[in-house]
């Protein structure tokens, strides 16, 4: 479960031999601690022309303690926590030399583990072909950086729906603290889309789910006990679940966090009433559904007999859907509620081997983007994460020429942890990230692969 | 330009050693010559309950003369060029068993270089969560068979909007006439969407641009070259374009194909006006326009000079723009008309070293998005082809390491032919292809790289 080589690496005598031999060299990223700045530097906030956001970003910057510089004013071998470009002023393909101008100076200026951060406008929302043209455009760039800076920068991609200064500042906050902070570690390349939908600033930022009802699915091991830890630490009341053969280790994950456990097999008929009348009996709601349970049975398709399929599809993908339709259908979610689901890289990528996981991980995905749009008269978002290569029991045992090649083979040069995934679905489940809804968020180093 | 290893390991002793070391085993993949069948064997036809595609593609595959067969009639020895299924049915997770019942008995009975394709309803036309939800899973199973079948077995997903029998036949033959045959030879792992557009089928299959008057940019080397000789191939009136200084290449491939030349240089300011003049002199019309042109500049960000930036950028997105806009304005691509773009997989995953060249490609994807719908009520279609690692004088030129791991990372083990990409954009074009626009179809052999 751990990853030798890294530790290795970042050894005293491990950097000299990596240097001389052109090894892979992964970086120590850095981790959210609570307490923690969000940065280890200042910011450098830039802005095209004609920007909507430079003036809520540098308040929510504020807000943070980030200190922002203005390209305009800084000394030459200054060094950035963070590159920070409104993009929102550029309306054609011509105009994306601005954001060279501000990126290209400063490009080698970036901190270890420090951020790029470009927002933009949704194209899908752009009055013009060559305004949505151009802030399309921005996707190849920011995948790029990603893919270029390395020692641990992350580089994302935020698009931003129009809803006035003050919207913003409520609804883009919590993203960006997200992706400026060490919770995303090991989240890069990304697109994310925030919209207009209500969010809810917490008092305090170091407990985002203060006082929230947070249901976890498969949470005796793995990232689902990563995942309980996490809200736990961030103020949530977690209602951990997993089989009964998992009972001892879910005892010892609620035991730690302080949170109740139900052991419950989610493919019986029965199961969904089960819960709902559960939380219904103990919590009168449920703010937060995590699905995270998931099991893997890989054969090809020529050789997976039917049971393999039927068993990866209903726990992976049906039980979800039931779940959701009984906790909706009880009113159990309230407005502010949320739904996280985990997909995987090969919902997106498709893998060999894996016809059952990869159709069930697929239509994780297809069920954020139906029911996103059908849930948000209610306030209730629906966001998915997709794991890509994390260290965790299953990945141990998967032979080492190929664990070595999943674990590099990304903008990090290694596997990611399950607090890097739990992290990530903290975020999307934070009564502030309201606007956030209908994504699919990587968390998997910017790995190579996909569709 | 040739690849070495794989013309060795199609040889007899090539093959011996391949099996013996357990090397990458490059299939020999079946191309298109005109007169050939669509197949190499019979297709086996299947349906979920209650689809609606199963007798417009039953038609279909009559038309064009393959033998189809019913799954509950065949020898359990019986070998297949393709296996059909219309999961138009599919409504809910649950369903998706059925989908596993028609192909885990076949699955070892695809004949090389044979077809999976999967017909399912557009999940955001889809009537309920759980439809879309199941029909958005399909992705993660054609995207895995196309990594596990191998011996160059092609996968898709097509996504049929519903336009009722006689619709679907028209609409959907062109394309499923392309993802059958040999002209799909390096396409796999796609998912195309056939939507409601006119669409005219022609008098011969074998000369689909029967008479079309068609604009290739960058026409004098390389994939624009093949673009060229496939475009005339298949009956079209060619206008080729390039720089000046390519003007003896250009010649060469205009005098081969009998077609026109232009020598011009698309960055100037006047370039759009000339070429549209030129077009309405000569033709009085374009009826496909493809922007093939392109250039890479690479550098890291910090090392890029803006010129590096901006001649990218210009060349690959901004010219393109311009020329679309004067030829639109000018009423000179009429109804049925067709715009395709070459995008890359750069401009979609990003790519280190390459900032200018995956944000202009990234753009003509965002091209293609913003486009397409503002120009379907001219019944004009807007496409893009992004290419992976195609065998030109330009991938001839990386370090031998790096172009081993492009070639062979991907489901084909090998880099795809200047014709695969032509053959892709010239179903684009044809005019029975109107239903099929807002599509960006990778031409990679299913890359491992992606987003």
């Amino acid at each position: 479960m751990t990853d030798r080589y890294a530790s290795f690496v970042q050894s005293g005598a491990g950097r000299t031999l990596v240097k001389r031999l052109g090894l892979p060299d992964p970086p120590r990223l850095r981790r959210h601690t609570p307490g923690d700045p969000l940065l280890t530097g200042p910011a450098l906030l830039g802005a095209a022309t004609g920007g909507r956001l430079a003036e809520p970003v540098g308040k929510i910057l504020a807000f943070a303690g980030v200190e922002a510089r203005d390209p305009l004013t800084i000394d030459a071998d200054a060094r950035f926590g963070a590159l920070v470009y409104d993009a929102t002023g550029i309306t054609d393909s011509t105009d994306l030399r601005q954001l060279y101008d501000f990126l290209h100076p400063h490009a080698r200026s970036v901190l270890p583990s420090g951020r790029v951060i470009v927002l933009g406008a949704p194209p899908a929302e752009c009055g013009s072909p060559r305004e949505a043209t151009a802030q399309r455009a921005l996707e190849g760039l920011t995948r790029s950086i990603g893919k270029e800076f390395g020692r641990g920068v992350t580089a994302q991609l935020v698009y931003v729906t129009p809803t006035g200064d003050d919207g913003t500042l409520t609804s883009l906050e919590s993203t960006l603290r997200f992706l400026l902070s060490g919770r995303s570690a090991y989240v890069s390349g990304q697109v994310v889309r925030v919209g207009a939908g209500q969010a809810q600033a917490p008092a305090d930022w170091d407990r985002p789910l203060d006082g929230q009802v947070v249901l976890v699915t498969g949470a005796a091991r793995g990232i689902g006990a990563a995942l309980a830890r996490v809200l736990a630490r961030d103020g949530a009341q977690v209602v951990a679940l997993d089989v009964p053969a998992a009972g001892d280790a879910l005892a010892a994950v609620t035991n730690e966090i302080g949170g109740s456990a139900v052991q419950l097999d989610l493919t019986t008929p029965e199961a969904p009433t089960r819960l709902a009348e559960h939380l219904a009996a103990r919590h009168g709601r449920v703010d937060v559904v995590v699905h995270n349970a998931g099991i893997t049975r890989d054969k090809t398709l020529g050789r997976m007999d039917a049971d393999r399929w039927d068993s990866v599809i209903d726990v992976n993908l049906s039980s979800q859907e039931r779940i959701n339709d009984v906790l909706l259908e009880r009113k159990l979610i309230p407005a502010g509620g949320r739904i996280v689901a985990v997909s995987s890289i090969a919902g997106i990528a498709g893998n060999r081997g894996q016809t059952n996981y990869a159709t069930s991980k697929a239509g994780v995905i297809g069920l954020v983007d139906s029911l996103a749009p059908v849930l948000r008269e209610e306030q209730i978002s629906v966001n998915a994460v997709a794991p890509g290569f994390i260290e965790t029991r299953l990945t141990a045992r998967i032979p080492l020429m190929v664990r070595e090649a999943g674990r590099r083979m990304n903008s990090m040069s290694q596997g990611g942890l399950p607090v890097d995934v739990a992290e990530t679905i903290g975020w999307l489940a934070w009564p502030a990230s309201g606007a956030v809804s209908g994504n699919i968020v990587r968390v998997c180093g910017q790995s190579l692969l996909g569709a």
